[in-house]
């Protein structure tokens, strides 16, 4: 019987990402690995899920150690498709990224490697997401990497409760340790650039920038990015404001 | 000063849909209705955002109280455009749907309908969506009609904190009243349907069957549901796991 874990990797970069390339090689030595992947990049698609459209897959790798498949939905699709139709038991840890850019802060609603994460979750496998602070094509992911081990091997040691999951991002550069952080709260702002086009129409690209609503809250995922560690927001899928429910009932509906 | 509350609406099934058609003829004796929505179905994509592609909107309708605007995007996106560049100032309140098919339960992450109701949120707007459960193209509405205008009448006066927002479900027919409920825990199980194709090739189609992992729990928006009743679930969008903070302190990071 083979008793080494069984990881399960996606991303919403792509399949041939550097960051998912890098967390293959960290991930190898802690356990079997399947990557279950998008084709190419799904930033920006949260939980979404294809339902108007055929979904297919292919197995494009298999060695020692190592099975990779590429499909052409989203990070979700990706993660349910692996677990109905390719592995022949639960993985022991759902590990999605490492996404060129950061998810904190309310990003995680956003996030495609979040919505991977979240759809672990659900299926309760433990499950985590990593994300660095550099959109380049060709992120330095050596300061990050420790962590990065580090984390997984003590939560497959740990584990954690069903419904949690943690979202972990780093910072660009040295990184002086890591806080476990809330999610800061804020929002965007200035989100779009207008263009015309050559018949004299217009179209918008997603652009903005991130509105930091309490920039002093040193327990906030965002302030310990800035100070240079890595935030660990343990994140839950049940979104119930149970601190509101008395409230809703006191109305008259 | 027109002193009438604004209202924007939106929606996930493309706002030729029946659930939009009679969310709007609801809405305009409450103030002035804005219509902003995909031109087509979105069903299923979650707090998607469109980054790799322009987005366009058109103005296709306008007259005494109501205005309707058309999109290419997500409902994520119609949020973000109705917010920067069309309204001239902030909706009294943001209200999704009417969805044809439910958001209960983990349906709340993978649903456009709530993701726009997300986005509402996190910019400090007053937001809710609302669903039925009934798929097809045309629902009847009138058993959940009264209850809609007085939820909206009543989030109007008595308002929510920020970050919180409201997921109303509906059953199909008749209603015996309204329950605030938590968000039910459970999962997708049997999602994907295989099919060959006419050249061997194999292709997913997504579908499976929610499992509740918690049929008895009175307090929970599927226990609402099944017995007749609307459920309304405060819904934050802070996923922090607040209780598992000092848990994952613990850990050797």
């Amino acid at each position: 019987m083979n008793m080494r874990p069984l990881i399960l990797l996606t991303n919403d970069d792509g399949i041939d990402s550097d960051g998912i390339l890098a967390l293959t090689r960290m991930m190898m030595p802690l356990g079997d690995v399947v990557v279950f992947a998008p084709d190419g990049p799904r930033s920006g698609q949260s939980n979404a899920i294809t339902v108007t459209q055929p979904i297919r897959f292919n197995k494009i790798q298999e060695r020692e150690g190592l099975v990779r498949y590429s499909c052409n939905g989203t990070p979700t699709d990706c993660v349910k498709l692996a677990l109905n139709e390719v592995l022949d038991r639960k993985p022991d840890v759902l590990v999605s990224g490492i996404n060129h850019g950061l998810n904190s802060a309310i990003n995680v609603i956003y996030s495609g490697t979040m919505g991977a994460v979240f759809e672990g979750c659900e299926n309760d496998i433990l499950a985590l997401g990593f994300s660095i602070d550099d959109h380049s094509q060709h992120p330095n992911f050596s300061y990050f990497e420790p962590f990065v081990t580090r984390i997984v091997r003590e939560a497959l040691d740990r584990k954690l409760p069903y419904g949690v999951c943690l979202n972990v991002n780093a910072p660009r550069g040295e990184i002086k340790g890591v806080k476990v952080a809330r999610q800061t709260r804020g929002y965007w702002t200035k989100e779009f650039e207008r263009r015309s086009d050559p018949r004299g129409g217009f179209y918008f690209w997603m652009t903005g920038f991130f509105h930091n609503e309490e920039p002093e809250a040193s327990d906030s995922d965002e302030w310990a990015l800035r100070e240079g560690y890595v935030s660990v927001v343990p994140t839950r899928i049940d979104m119930t404001a149970y601190d509101q429910m008395e409230n809703i009932r006191s109305w008259k509906l």
